[in-house]
């Protein structure tokens, strides 16, 4: 069961519940956009779906909706920005627009961020930069939810990893990309539909293999890209581990298990390393490198070659960003299915704000 | 059968062979010690091994001994160097030191390598960064022996990625992988021992899933981290594409199927789209986000807590870097295993440039 929504109604009512929330109207804007905009393109579980963590976290006094966002250091092609607690989908904006601006005078710019909250998806972030010819960059850590190669505790967040690169007549390259076997919304639509993962996407309290998607309320976790050692693992977890370090501890945000839970009912560590969640934000300016037209060039070839490359018969070759380019396009024309669960919350955060709905 | 050498006998004999092949005094210092630092590491693939390789790709013409390596593009923050053909050994250390002089003075430094030759282990001059409390990064385009998601073709490289981050008591955090599911040099260790690989690491010219090491002789690929769609090789196969992209349309290497091979009786492609291989490398001076003692200390914590998280029983979790540091270590004191086929190939080198050995 599921109701389908136009875009600007999922956005429109977004934007009247962080304005309920407090937020400025340009932020409210903002906020809404950024989320929805992973409905859009079809990553479900960081859109609207999140709408009453947002709302829960805020009445948990987790976010602060007017806050005062600012760079407290920085140098010619870096900067560290303190969230104050805001929403992540406006302080994440603010930060990327440094990184752009530090990108066009020095070459490229490089903020991370703390005393920040959940950013929505990455890729948005990342594909901020595309519209001046730069290369965009967008991390965060998140709450821990997985273990590193043999360990039994929950040490990281899926700590995403998105980078969009521009084109010319091809659209542009964009890898968005949790820095686990699985992101965890896909463990959430097993657990809804009460199927089993695959092996090598979750573990048991004990680190045992195990196809259970209700593990992690048992003290399971998921599992970094690889699955296990034999398929490379530690790799996944090297991944992981440099995204919670650039984005918290080149900030001063909290890192590892410190990182605080996105849901409200679980506590913050009594004995915080940091302020909040952090990100870290990239921007480098093709022409930086070369000219912008010749590398745009050089990278419709590369698409092109590998959308072509021979493939297993019945299948194609991707490039980044495609599936969620045609999503996008398909729920712009035809409206976003939300799930009934979703809808029913939707339905409490609008009475709550005594909108309608 | 193995053959134990000293340290100081591999480096010696290695600069004694570039120093024949008529690279300079210095060039052949800094080859050799970037190159048999992989032996010294444990990553046996990239180092002594290799060095009959080079012989012959310089036979072939392939590797320039006097090259002009030069900038031929930069701004504040980054730099596009032109290898002239050299050796990807001093290539390398040549860009990344101008990517920490950026640094120094802009706080971070981006430099695209063409033009180059495979450049020992990126581990290698990610480290160089830390002299300086530095984060550095390094990366590779390779030979392609990779078939992205989906793909019969071989398109990418195993395609590295290098990142090392400055400690305080603690040893520095030194992640160095390839972005497929197990490195090519692990698969030549089964190839030599003919013995089956686990699935998830190769596959065969129809894409089908196998377990014979053998199988890139017959048109098999190599498979991108994560293995197959539903354990997320689509992540591998954007990792290995964002360290093309980066190596080589950035700076106007060859990049994706068109990468020069690095064995010399493959030919090179009659219509390149760039010159030679490329590299990419980054510097980020710590202090440039917030205090580096600071940094440091909080890298101590993050490195204890997840030294000593709780682990499978028997196991424990490591740091990246830990296992190439106790092997360093152990190899400094009791010396470098090399097994008798490479002892085979250094004779004959040898033998060609009447060396003692």
């Amino acid at each position: 069961m599921e109701h389908i929504f136009s875009y600007h109604h999922l956005r429109e009512f977004t934007r009247e519940v962080f304005i309920h929330m407090g937020c400025s109207l340009e932020h409210a804007a903002l906020a809404s956009e950024v989320l929805v905009s992973a409905d859009l393109r079809g990553i479900d579980s960081h859109g609207i779906a999140r709408l009453s963590g947002y709302v829960r976290l805020w009445e948990a006094k987790r976010i602060n909706p007017r806050p005062n966002i600012r760079i407290i250091h920085e140098t010619p092609s870096t900067a560290v920005v303190d969230g104050d607690a805001g929403l992540g989908l406006v302080v994440a904006p603010y930060a990327m627009e440094i990184a752009m601006q530090k990108a066009a005078a020095v070459g490229t710019g490089w903020v991370s961020v703390k005393n920040s909250n959940h950013f929505g998806i990455a890729g948005y972030h990342a594909m901020k930069a595309l519209e001046q010819d730069m290369i965009g960059m967008a991390m965060t850590n998140a709450s821990p939810l997985v273990a590193p190669t043999f360990s039994t505790e929950r040490m990281l967040g899926t700590n995403p990893i998105a980078v969009a690169i521009p084109a010319k007549e091809q659209p542009a390259f964009v890898a968005d990309f949790a820095t686990t076997t699985a992101a965890n919304g896909k463990l959430e639509i097993l657990q809804r539909k009460n199927e089993e993962a695959p092996y090598g996407w979750i573990q048991d309290k004990n680190g045992n293999p195990s196809k259970n998607p209700h593990e992690l309320k048992d003290g399971g976790a998921l599992l970094p890209l690889g699955g296990d050692r034999e398929h490379g693992s530690h790799k996944g977890y090297c991944l992981g581990a440099i995204v919670d370090i650039f984005s918290a501890v080149l900030s001063g945000a909290n890192y590892g298990p410190w990182a605080p839970p996105f849901v409200s009912f679980l506590p913050l560590s009594p004995n915080p390393v940091g302020e909040g969640l952090g990100h870290f934000f990239g921007a480098m300016r093709v022409d930086a490198f070369r000219p912008a037209d010749e590398f745009k060039s050089n990278m419709d070839t590369w698409i092109s070659r590998f959308r072509n490359a021979e493939a297993i018969p019945g299948k194609k070759v991707l490039i980044p960003g495609d599936p969620e380019r045609e999503m996008h396009q398909e729920r712009l024309e035809n409206g976003i299915p939300v799930i009934a669960p979703v809808v029913k919350d939707m339905k409490e955060v609008a009475a709550k704000f005594n909108l309608n709905f």
